[in-house]
C-alpha cells in the first residue's frame, strides 16, 4: 500500500449528527481519520468541528471530500432526500448506510448507488451510541463485498462487525431477527411475570432464577436450528406426546388467572397437529414444520 | 440428632417406576437409603430390588414402610387412585409428589394430605432422569416448610433444589412460568428461523449469533422484572416513541414473507396504546401495565 493509499483510507465522511451519527463521527476523529462532516441542522456540527472534523456546508460537498461515505440520518425517508441532494458526486464513492430500514429499503438504495457509479454496504445498528467505537456494539453489514474488504479496518473502528452476504438487504434482515427473537421472548416474559405476580411471586427473585435458565439456552438454540436444517427431529424438551399435556396445565392456569394464553395455544394447536400427523415422538422442533412461510426451497 | 431418628431419615419409599421414579429411587438406592418400592406394574420393581430397593406389594405397604413417601407417577389423575387406595397408611408420613400437575392440584392434594394427618410437599422437576442425582436438574418444592426443613437432606440427594413458600401450588407455578418463558422464547425462535431460511440465511450460523445475544439477555431481565416491581420504566431497549417504528419494518417484512406476525402486532399495539398514554419515552417493560391479569394488588 503507497502512502497516497494510506491517506485515502484514513479518510471519511459522515451525514447525520444524531446522538449515533455524532458518535461515529467522534470514533473516527479520535482515531485519527481526516473526518468531514454534515449534517441538516448546522450547529450539531459545532462540537465535532471543535474536535477537529471539517464541516461541510452541503451533504454533495461532505460527499466529495472522502472516498467513505457513512450515513446516518433518522430514517429512510431523510436517507432519499439526503441522497437526491447529493446527485452526481456519489459517483465512484463507498455509500455505508448504517440508518434504521427495512431489507427492501436497502435493496433500493443499492440499486440507486450502482446506477450512480457508486458501491453500496448497509449496515444496521445493534447497541447505543455509548458503546460506539467498543466491542460492546455490532454492525451487521452486507452489500458489496469488495467495497467491505477494502473499508473494513475502517469499519472496525465501531465495534463488531460482521459481513453478511452480497445481498445487501441481509444486514436488515439479521438485525429484524435478532431483534424479533428478543422481542418474542421479552413480550412472552412480560406476561409470565404477570402469571407469577399473580401468584404471589416477587418477580425480580423470579427474574434472577429465569436468568439461570436462559444462560443454558445456547446449546438448545443451535440444536433445534439444526434439527430444522436437516428435518431430523430428536425429542428435544421431550417428545410431544408428553408436552402436549403440559401445554393443557398452563393454558388452564393462565386462564383461571385471566393472562393472556394465546401463545400457548398456539403451540399447543401446533403439537396437536403434529401428534395427529403421527409425529408425536418428536420434540418441539418439529413444530417448525407447520409454521406459515414462503415454500421451502 | 439420636440414631434412631438418623436411621429413619435415611428411610424412604417411591411410588411409581417410570423412567423418573426409577431414577429416583435409584439414586436413594445408591446413597445408601433403606429404599421401599412401589409400582402398579410390579415387575418394574426388579432392577431396583437386584440393587438393593425393597419391593413393597402395595402402595399402602410401601407408604407404611418410610417416614417420606415421593410419589412419581404418570399423572394427577394416578395420583388421586394411588393415594386413594393407601387410605389411613398415610397418616403421619410426609407426601413429597414430583408427579406433573397444575397449582390446584398440588392443593387439593394439600388439603387432602392434612385431612389425613400427613404432610405434604408438592414438587416439580425441570431436567431429564438421567440427571436425577447430578446438579444439573432442578426441582422447586413448595408446602409445609416443616417438613421440607426435616427432610432436606433427603431431597437434596435429587437435585438442585429450592423452596418456594408454604403454598403448595408454588413449585408449580415456578415450574409453569419457568417452562413458560421457555416456550415463549422457543416458538418466536422458529418463526425466526422461518424468517431467516425464507432469505436464504443459515440457519445454524443464524443459531449461533443469536446464543451470542441471548447470552446477554440475564441483566436486561433482572432489570425489568425491577421495573415492573417499582413501577418506574426507563427506556430499556429505547424509547417506545423509537421502537414503535422498528416494529412497523418487522411486521412488512414478515408480512411481505408470509410469516407469522401476530405476535409483533401485539408488541406494536402495546406499545401504541403505551405512546398514546403520553409514556413514549418509557421503556419496553412499561408495556407489562397494559397486560391481561387479575387486579394488581
Amino acid at each position: 500500500m503507497t502512502t497516497t493509499e494510506n491517506t485515502t483510507a484514513r479518510q471519511v465522511t459522515v451525514l447525520g449528527l444524531g446522538d449515533m451519527g455524532s458518535a461515529i463521527a467522534r470514533t473516527f476523529v479520535d482515531r485519527g481519520y481526516r473526518t468531514t462532516v454534515w449534517n441538516r441542522t448546522a450547529s450539531k456540527t459545532a462540537p465535532l468541528a471543535e474536535a477537529g472534523a471539517i464541516a461541510a456546508s452541503t451533504a454533495a460537498e461532505a460527499v466529495a471530500a472522502s472516498p467513505l461515505v457513512v450515513v446516518c440520518l433518522l430514517d429512510d425517508t431523510a436517507v432519499d432526500e439526503v441522497l437526491a441532494s447529493v446527485g452526481s458526486a456519489v459517483a465512484g464513492k463507498v455509500l455505508v448506510n448504517v440508518t434504521s430500514g427495512s431489507a427492501g429499503q436497502a435493496r433500493a438504495h443499492e440499486r440507486w448507488a450502482r446506477e450512480r457509479g457508486a458501491e453500496y454496504i448497509d449496515g444496521k445498528i445493534m447497541g447505543d451510541p455509548p458503546y460506539v467505537g467498543t466491542p460492546n456494539i455490532m454492525f451487521p453489514f452486507s452489500g458489496s463485498r469488495g467495497a467491505f474488504d477494502a473499508h473494513e479496518p475502517t469499519l472496525r473502528e465501531l465495534g463488531t462487525i460482521a459481513y453478511h452476504g452480497e445481498d445487501a438487504g441481509l444486514a436488515a434482515v439479521e438485525f429484524m431477527a435478532q431483534v424479533a427473537v428478543a422481542y418474542e421472548l421479552l413480550i412472552g416474559y412480560l406476561h409470565v411475570l404477570r402469571l407469577v405476580q399473580a401468584e404471589g411471586v416477587d418477580v425480580v427473585e423470579f427474574a434472577e432464577r429465569v436468568a439461570g435458565s436462559v444462560a443454558a439456552f445456547p446449546p438448545l438454540l443451535t440444536s433445534m436450528a439444526k434439527a430444522v436444517q436437516s428435518g431430523e427431529y430428536a425429542p428435544d424438551l421431550g417428545p410431544l406426546n408428553v408436552q402436549a399435556a403440559l401445554m393443557n396445565d398452563m393454558i388452564d392456569h393462565r386462564e383461571s388467572l385471566g393472562v393472556e394464553a394465546v401463545r400457548m395455544r398456539e403451540v399447543k394447536d401446533l403439537m396437536d397437529r403434529r401428534i395427529a400427523d403421527g409425529h408425536g415422538g418428536q420434540g418441539f422442533s418439529s413444530l417448525f414444520e407447520l409454521l406459515a412461510g414462503p415454500s421451502r426451497t
